[in-house]
């Protein structure tokens, strides 16, 4: 099968929004083994809408439109959808209902403008909509198929994932799995070589998602139902954690490492604490974004210069001198004090230069010693970060809860 | 003149990355008052290149294309150009000297795939990459103009402003200015309406970006020469400064809050401390996020629980039962706190509920008590912020950031 996608919004065309939509579409529809030759944007002009909907289904199977699902005069796309295949709108009357009940439940006063969006081409396909009031809809005529979807991201996806994908995998006569595993501490070229036989099949799949220090790989199976779709995920699933072994911390497409992290704290009934100098404040930030926190940080110690090192945490001046505050016996001090002065089960601390300069002793820029102390001892890492000091700042906080992570599943 | 933007790259189509390049041209484009209508994308494919090349081409009088200029063979985006045209490909000396140059320096092999990137179309205009090593070009022919940009985004930018930007000001006859204004604590509806009458003109024009908490305001004017264009920005930047007032906090793209109050510190030579419970180390990682923080921040505090509160500030626990965590005097104890035990010239603090939950007293999520202490006394602010977690964190550090400027202005 062969898709476009014709994005419909002057807020596109203006600059004012990237096109995240087509980026999302796209990278779900290259999952599912679809192939995508073209992108498209236009406004919300009636004939340009039109005009590249002809060129689209001209060259492919399934043009997906996103955008122009609104309530104003100016949302069109379901309209040219209708005119270009020469059908008529029709009420539906399942979703006007929709539409009123979470206007209603919103306080929104019901317009006729709102009316607009429960009308669809005769003989649609309706994609209701969990998380607004834009319905979608699918239309088939002389061989070809649109999707109409909304143009707001999160409705968008939500839309894709219930409504689009299974449509696709009907069509196609398949039941599809995703399974994500959560990986950290392995650079993406890395990954690649080390599963690079595994990415030679088309069913499962195997895709993968980078961020700063992590990745995310992405299993999708099609079947002609769900369990042998996942029964086809599983062996791959173990292969790959055969071959990483720790470096997967967990699944999921929402679960971060400072989750992780959170979770087992969470778990075990524990404590932690952080002492940060060139991360400041960055480990217990993103802790704190995890709601629920307050059961596992009461306190956290930003200590940026040495005398704020000695003095909140009670590193010794001595070591200070000697070996300057990015060292690993300032590392361990700090994770040690900081978990005496909280009384937490745990402290991890980070102590280097982020840039943009090194040491004034030739110690390099992205040099970074992060400590984990608990019960059992206190373990440093010294690491090597390359980058810019935003960049460093963020590995050097993830490598925290990751080094955290590891010791709780040590000990 | 009417423009289009072609993108070329099969890790557009795959979703890999989002598509910001057309974003960031179109809004320089809307803002230079160049009409854009319609964005395509195409993967390496030479064919498809040169068809859609010759579709925009057929509809608009300038076409950007970005991306396809590596050393790859898969790079052909300026090869499709000339054979569009129907010209031969030269050897450009200066971009090759140029290119040697910057392999020398960082260390590179000089490959003969890279002599490939200092080869044009006959006769195209050269522009230079000031930041990597695809210089771009543009082509004129049958009264139509190409413009060839590199991928990576801050190479298209560099490029863009630098070479394309004044390129597309000398074909029109006129110098192009810009100044950016930053403003703090008015939502963006609301600065439209105080604007409103300040949007239409077409020179200079006025364009708002917004972010969490602020908005940036971007004057643009065009004219003979650049003092010309300088000199009508001027009054309409005295008017948004005459209705903004303190609101306006500074001047620039790169210019954050926090970056604002940084520079306001170092030149009086002060430091400060933060207290923070729901922002959780937010204040302190973003004041660390630029260059230099060092100079004005010594330690600081998350204190997430109520015990921490009190035994590391010395927040009276009399006060605590009495008001909760998240309250005026608290807010103020936190402050003062945190600046009698550091030291500092300045404490700022936060305490609120960031969600999902509100208090068990009833106070409603997005509440936050943000308190200033300096020498000359404590300030509060009682903020009700709507939104997500995040959301509501970000927008309590930012505002921590702007009282802080705020009572430096003052004293």
């Amino acid at each position: 099968m062969i898709a476009e996608i014709l994005s419909v919004g002057t807020e596109l065309l203006m600059g004012q929004i990237a096109n995240t939509d087509a980026q999302y579409i796209s990278r779900r529809l290259a999952e599912l083994g679809i192939a995508i030759y073209r992108h498209t944007t236009v406004g919300d002009n009636p004939a340009r809408v039109k005009e590249a909907l002809g060129e689209a289904l001209s060259r492919s199977d399934i043009v997906i439109t996103t955008g122009g699902l609104g309530p104003t005069e100016d949302d069109l796309t379901k309209e040219m959808v209708a005119e270009y295949f020469g059908l008529e709108m029709e009420l539906h009357r399942p979703s006007l209902d929709a539409i009123i009940a979470r206007m209603t439940a919103t306080g929104h006063p019901m317009t006729e403008n709102n009316r607009k969006q429960a009308f669809f081409p005769v003989g649609a396909t309706i994609l209701p909509n969990a998380v607004g009031t834009a319905p979608g809809c699918v239309v088939e005529a002389d061989g070809k198929a649109v999707a109409v979807l909304p143009g707001p991201p999160h409705e968008l996806k939500d839309m894709f994932e219930k409504q689009l994908s299974p449509w696709l995998a009907k069509r196609s006569g398949a039941h599809i799995e995703s399974k994500f595993l959560r990986v950290f501490g392995i650079g993406e070229s890395r990954l690649e070589t080390m599963l690079k036989d595994l990415f030679h099949t088309d069913n499962p799949t195997l895709a993968l998602y980078c961020g700063p220090g992590e990745v995310q790989a992405r299993i999708t199976a099609q079947a002609k139902d769900s369990e042998t779709a996942l029964s086809m995920i599983a062996p791959l699933e173990d292969e790959i954690r055969r071959r990483l072994g720790e470096h997967v911390y967990g699944e999921g497409v929402d679960n971060s490492i400072e989750k992780t992290a959170f979770t087992l704290l969470k778990q075990r009934g524990e404590t932690v604490t952080f002492a940060e100098s060139c991360t400041g404040g960055l480990l217990a930030a993103r802790l704190v974004g995890v709601p629920g926190a307050s059961e596992v940080l009461m306190e956290s110690h930003v200590t940026y210069a040495d005398a704020a090192k000695a003095r909140v945490l009670g590193v010794d001046e001595g070591t200070l001198k000697e070996h300057t505050a990015v060292s690993e016996p300032v590392a361990r001090q700090m994770a040690e004090g900081a978990r005496r002065i909280s009384g937490a089960d745990w402290a991890v601390s980070t102590t280097g230069y982020a840039g943009p300069d090194g040491g004034a002793d030739g110690t390099p820029v992205g040099t970074v010693y992060i400590a984990v102390a608990g019960r059992g001892g206190t373990v440093v890492k010294e690491c090597h970060f390359r980058g810019q000091r935003e960049y460093v700042r963020t590995l050097a906080a993830s490598w925290g809860f990751n080094l955290l992570r590891l010791e709780m599943e040590k000990n």
